[in-house]
C-alpha cells in the first residue's frame, strides 16, 4: 500500500456537510492500489461497556485521475456529530487511518481519530436552490440589439455595419433586451448575466465611472426595472456584473486623487504606495495588472466598504436583481466578501454569488463567501479535447475527475461552466468552425454537473476570435442564423429540464475513455433514471462496446429511436456522432 | 520521484501570508526522495518581450517526518501578488509541479501556475503581539488560595485538609489570587488563564447559572476588577473561560423550558429535537455529550446570539480582561465565531482569542475566527516521549515535525502548549514521580515555539492524578514545595525572556534523534544566534557527537560554564541530563 498517496484533511473538498444532514467523507489514494476503504465512524460519546459503538461501511470509487483514485461516502449521524476513520485494503493488507496516522487494528479511542465536531445548519455551504436549475445566456449589451435609437451614443455606426473594434459602438440597450426575451424563453435559457452595465465610457463599461447609475446608452433606470420585471415574468433571472476591485479611470474619486494628490478626501480609497501619483513606468498606485486607468480599491477602507456595500444592496432592493457576478474577486480581500455575503443575502436571501477566480478557488466556497466560481478548468478541458482536440481522451477524463474532486459535490452543482466569454474566442472559432464539434460541446456541457453559460448568439453559429472578434452584434437575421445549432441546443436543453438524471440530479461518471478512437463514455444516473452517453469526437466511424452484463431497452434521447442494448452488439458511431441512451 | 507523496494547495499551511509584507510557500514530498526544490515564482502581469519574468529560488527542507519530507520558502512579493510553480530535482530528472500538474520545462504561461492573488493586509493572519511573548499559569479558582473567608461558601473544608472531591469547596477566591500574584511574577509568568469564574453550583464553574455574574465564592466584580489591574500593574494579562457551547442545568432560559416545554419563550435558545422535554435513554435536546445537564445553546438564534457576543464584549470593556478561552470551542458554528472575533477585537483590539479543539484546527485559524487552539498534538507527543516513555525518539520527532507543518508559522507562534490542565492528571504524576523527566519535559516545553502554559502548583511539584486528583490546594508551605523544580522552571522563563533565540524568535529544527539511547538534539537559531539542545531522555549514561564541523565556544546556559564546542570530542550527558549551548 502506498502511505505517501494517502491523503485527507477533515475540511474542504474531503469532509463537509452536503446539507443539513448530510456529511459527504472522500479519501484520496494511490490509482488502482487498494481493493476496498470503509468508513470507521460513529458519534464521539457514544460509548456502552464494549466500547466505542461504531459502524463500518463501505465507500465507493467515485473518480480516478491519472496518479489517485477518490473513494467516496455519504452519512447522516443521527446527533451531527462525526469521529472517523478509514480502513484500507489492498491485495495483502489492511490498515486503519486516522488523524494520528496508521493502525493495525481499528482504534477504539475517539480522539485518535477524525473530527467532524458538529453540523452547524448555519455553515452549510448553501447556493440558493434555483441556481442548480439554471441555465445561463451571457450577453454584452452593447451587442446584443439596438431596441431603441433614440439614446444611441454618439458616433454609433448601423448594427453590424462593420467589424468590432475596441472602441465602436453599435447601440446596443435594454429595449433591445426586453424585445428579444421571447426569443430566450424560446432557446430555453431562464437566467441572463449582464456583463457591466454601470455608466462608464468604453463599449465594455469595465471602466465604471458611477455604480449607483445606468450607463445611458443601455437606457434610464426604469427601463432597467421594466427589463427585470420582463425576465422575471418569464421565469428568467438576472445577474450583474460587480467590477469592485479597480474603479475606471474617470470615477470621481480617482479624478479627485489624481487632481490633489496628497490632499484628496480620497487618498485612502486606493493604494497609493507614493506620492505624487505617477503613471510610468509603473503606476505609483496599485491597479489590475500594471494598467494605469484600472486603480485598485481599498476595499479594507472603512468608506469604499460602505460604497460598494450600498452598490451591493441597492441594485436588489431598488430593481430586484438576482445575482452579483463578481469581477477580479480573488485579488478582493476575504473579509470584504465575507461582509457583502451578508449585506445582499440580507437584502434577498436567495441571491446568488458567482466569483471570477481562475484557479482553485476552495478559500471562497466555505459556505461563508461565494456561491460558486466560473469553472474555467472546466472550460480549458472541454476546449482542449474537443475544440483543440490536443488532449487525449484519458487526459480530458483525468481534468474533469480533477475539477470534480476539487471541490464538495453542493458546490460542483452551482459551478458556472461557460464555454467562451467576452474575452475569448468563441467557441465555433476555437473549434475551427466544425460545427459537429461544437453539437458535442454542447452535449457535454449541458449534461454535466453544474449550471452552464452559452455565450450570447454561439446558439446561432456566430464565430469571432478574441476581443474584439468576438463581441460581433447579434445576429437576428434567420437566414444568418444557423437554425440547426439552435435546434441543437434547444433540444438539450429541453433535456436537461425534462429528464432530472441529464441535470444535477444525476451522478457524473466516466464509463470509459478510448484513447485510439478518441472517444468516451459517461454515465449519468440516480435512483431512479440512467443515461448513457456515448461520443465519438474524432473524424472516424467508431464502434463501442457496452459496459453492461444485461440487455436494456433504451431511448436513445437526440434521435427518439426505441432501441435495445444488447451486450453482445457493438454501438456504432459516425464521425462526430454523440448517443444518448435513456435506459428504462 | 514519486509523484503521489507531492502535496500543495495554495492555502492554509502550505501558502499564506506570514506577515503584510511576506507569504510563505510549503510543500510536501516523499521522504528522501528530492535532492533540491526551487521555486519558480514571479508577478502574474510583469511580462516583456521574453515573456513572463520571474525567479527560481531554493527551498529549503524543513523538517521529515516517517513518510514526508517539507521543503519552505519565504517571499516578499515586490507588488503583493504571486504566482508560483515548484522545479522538483530528483537524482534522475527535474520536473515541474504547477496548479495544472506536471511539465518538463517551467511553465511559461502565468494561469497554469499556484496563486496567491493579492496579500490584503486585512486577510493576514494576526494574533496579538503580545501573546508570542507569553507564559501562561492556569488557575482553577477554587483551589489557588483562599483569602477571603467571609466569603466561603457553605460546606468549606479547611485548605489542604483532605483530598479534593468532585463537590467539595476550600474556598479559593479572587482574593487569594490577588495576595500571590508576587508569587507569579517571581515565577517569571506573565499570563494567568482562569477557568470559568461566573455563577455555577460545582467548584469548577462549568455549570454556568448566569455569564453576567461572578460567582459569589470569588468575591464581587469590584474585587476582579482589582484583580484584573493587580495584574496588569505586574504585566500578566488574563483569560477567561468561555462555556458558550452549552449553558448549566441552572441557567434561567434553560430551566425556563424546562418549566414551560413548547411554551418557554426560550425554547429556541437549545436543540429540542422533541418536546416534551426527555432526559432519558438519551436527552430529547442536543447536549454537551450526553449529559442532560449541559444543554447545548442554539448560537444559530439571534437572540443568543446577542446575549452571547454581550458577554463577550461586557467583560473586555467593564473589567479589561484580555483574553477569551472557548471551552468545546469547534461544536458551536464559524458563523459565530466570525462575529465574536469581531465583536471582542472592536472591544479591544489585542484581545486574544484561544479555542479549546483537539484536532485538527485550521479551519478555525484563517485569520477570521481564533488566534490560536490548545496544543493537544503537542501535549500528546511530549508526554508520550517524555513521560510515559512509550515512543522513540524518532516517533516524537516526527509527531512534532507534524504538529509544526500542519499550521501556518505564525500560527504555531500563538499556540497554547499544555503539559496537563485541570481535566489530566498532573504531569509529575504522569511521569511516575521522576522529577528529572519532569525538568526535562519544562526545558522542552519552555524553548519550543508556541506559549506555553503551566498549571498551577506543577512548578513546585504538586502530584495528582485525573480529576479530581489534579485539583488539589495549592501548596503554599514552603517546606511542602519542591524548591529545586521552581528554580529551574524560573531559570527556564528568565533564558526564554532574555534570549530570543530561546523563545518564538528562534526557528525550530530536529539536528539528530538517536532510538538507541533515546536521546535528541534540537537547535533554535536566528540570524544573530544559535542555540544548541541535547537531552538525555534515558537512565544511562550517553554520548553524543557534535553536529557541526567546526569548533565553537559556547555557553551551557543550565551551568552557565563556558565550554568548547569540539567536533572532535563527544558530548556525554549523565541520566536524564540536558545541555542547552548558547553559540557565539
Amino acid at each position: 500500500m502506498l502511505k505517501e498517496a494517502i491523503y485527507h484533511r477533515p475540511k474542504n473538498n474531503f469532509a463537509y456537510a452536503y446539507d443539513k444532514e448530510t456529511v459527504h467523507i472522500r479519501i484520496r489514494t494511490k490509482k488502482d492500489d487498494l481493493t476496498h476503504v470503509r468508513l470507521q465512524h460513529g458519534d464521539p460519546y457514544y460509548w456502552t461497556e464494549d466500547g466505542w459503538q461504531y459502524q463500518l461501511d463501505d465507500m465507493e470509487k467515485s473518480g480516478s485521475d491519472s496518479l489517485f483514485d477518490y473513494w467516496f461516502i455519504a452519512i447522516k449521524p443521527p446527533h451531527r456529530r462525526l469521529r472517523y476513520g478509514f480502513e484500507l485494503t489492498d491485495e495483502t493488507e489492511t490498515v486503519y487511518f486516522t488523524e494520528k496516522g496508521y493502525f493495525e487494528e481499528p482504534p477504539g479511542e475517539t480522539n485518535d481519530h477524525f473530527s467532524f465536531p458538529f453540523l452547524n445548519p448555519i455553515d452549510v455551504f448553501d447556493a440558493p436552490d434555483w441556481v442548480r436549475d439554471t441555465v445561463w445566456y451571457q450577453i454584452f449589451p452593447e451587442r446584443f440589439a439596438n431596441g431603441d435609437p433614440s439614446i444611441n451614443p454618439e458616433g454609433v455606426v448601423p448594427w453590424a455595419s462593420t467589424e468590432p473594434e475596441p472602441d465602436n459602438f453599435f447601440g446596443g440597450d435594454f429595449e433591445g433586451v426586453i424585445q428579444n426575451l421571447d426569443y430566450l424563453v424560446d432557446l430555453g435559457v431562464n437566467g441572463i448575466y449582464f456583463t457591466p452595465i454601470f455608466k462608464a465610457r468604453s463599449n465594455h463599461k469595465y471602466d465604471t465611472i458611477d455604480y449607483m447609475e445606468i450607463d445611458p446608452q443601455f437606457g434610464d433606470k426604469e427601463t432597467f426595472r421594466r427589463l427585470v420585471k420582463e425576465c422575471h415574468n418569464r421565469g428568467i433571472r438576472v445577474m450583474l456584473d460587480a467590477v469592485f476591485n479597480h474603479s475606471g479611470y474617470y470615477f470621481e474619486p480617482f479624478q479627485d486623487l489624481l487632481k490633489h494628490g496628497e490632499q484628496s478626501k480620497y487618498k485612502d480609497w486606493f493604494h497609493v504606495r507614493e506620492f505624487p501619483i505617477q503613471e510610468e513606468p509603473i503606476p505609483s498606485y496599485d491597479t489590475f495588472a500594471y494598467v494605469p486607468s484600472m486603480p485598485k480599491l481599498n476595499t479594507e477602507h472603512p468608506e469604499v466598504r460602505k460604497y460598494l456595500l450600498d452598490v451591493g444592496r441597492y441594485w436588489i432592493e431598488e430593481f430586484d436583481i438576482d445575482g452579483w457576478r463578481l469581477d477580479v474577486a480573488n485579488e478582493v480581500d476575504h473579509a470584504f466578501w465575507r461582509e457583502f455575503r451578508k449585506v445582499v443575502k440580507d437584502a434577498k436571501e436567495d441571491t446568488y454569488i458567482l466569483g471570477e477566480i481562475w484557479h482553485d478557488s476552495m478559500p471562497w466556497l466555505q459556505g461563508d463567501q461565494f456561491d460558486a466560481v466560473m469553472n474555467y478548468p472546466f472550460t480549458s478541458g472541454v476546449l482542449q479535447f474537443f475544440a483543440e482536440q490536443n488532449i487525449s481522451a484519458t487526459d480530458f477524463s483525468n481534468k474533469i475527475t480533477n475539477v470534480l474532486q476539487l471541490y464538495p459535490e453542493n458546490v460542483n452543482e452551482v459551478s458556472f461552466n461557460l464555454l467562451d466569454s467576452h474575452d475569448t474566442s468563441r467557441i465555433l472559432s476555437i473549434a475551427n468552425e466544425n460545427k459537429d464539434v461544437v453539437k458535442l460541446i454542447y452535449l457535454f456541457q449541458l449534461s454535466f454537473i453544474g449550471t452552464p453559460c452559452i455565450y450570447y448568439g454561439d446558439e446561432v453559429g456566430m464565430t469571432g476570435l478574441g476581443d474584439p472578434g468576438c463581441r460581433k452584434c447579434m445576429v437576428w437575421d434567420k437566414e444568418e442564423q444557423d437554425l440547426d445549432l439552435f435546434s441543437h441546443v434547444q433540444k438539450l436543453l429541453t433535456l436537461r429540464k425534462e429528464i432530472p438524471a441529464f441535470s444535477n440530479d444525476g451522478a457524473f461518471r466516466f464509463i470509459k475513455t478510448d484513447d485510439a478512437t478518441n472517444s468516451i463514455m459517461y454515465e449519468k444516473a440516480n435512483d431512479r433514471q440512467k443515461l448513457l452517453f456515448v461520443i465519438n469526437n474524432s473524424e472516424h466511424h467508431v464502434t463501442q462496446g457496452l459496459p453492461y452484463a444485461e440487455t436494456y431497452q433504451a431511448k436513445e434521447l437526440l434521435t427518439e429511436e426505441i432501441v435495445e442494448l444488447n451486450p453482445n452488439e457493438n454501438i456504432k458511431l459516425n464521425p462526430y456522432e454523440a448517443k444518448v441512451y435513456y435506459i428504462q
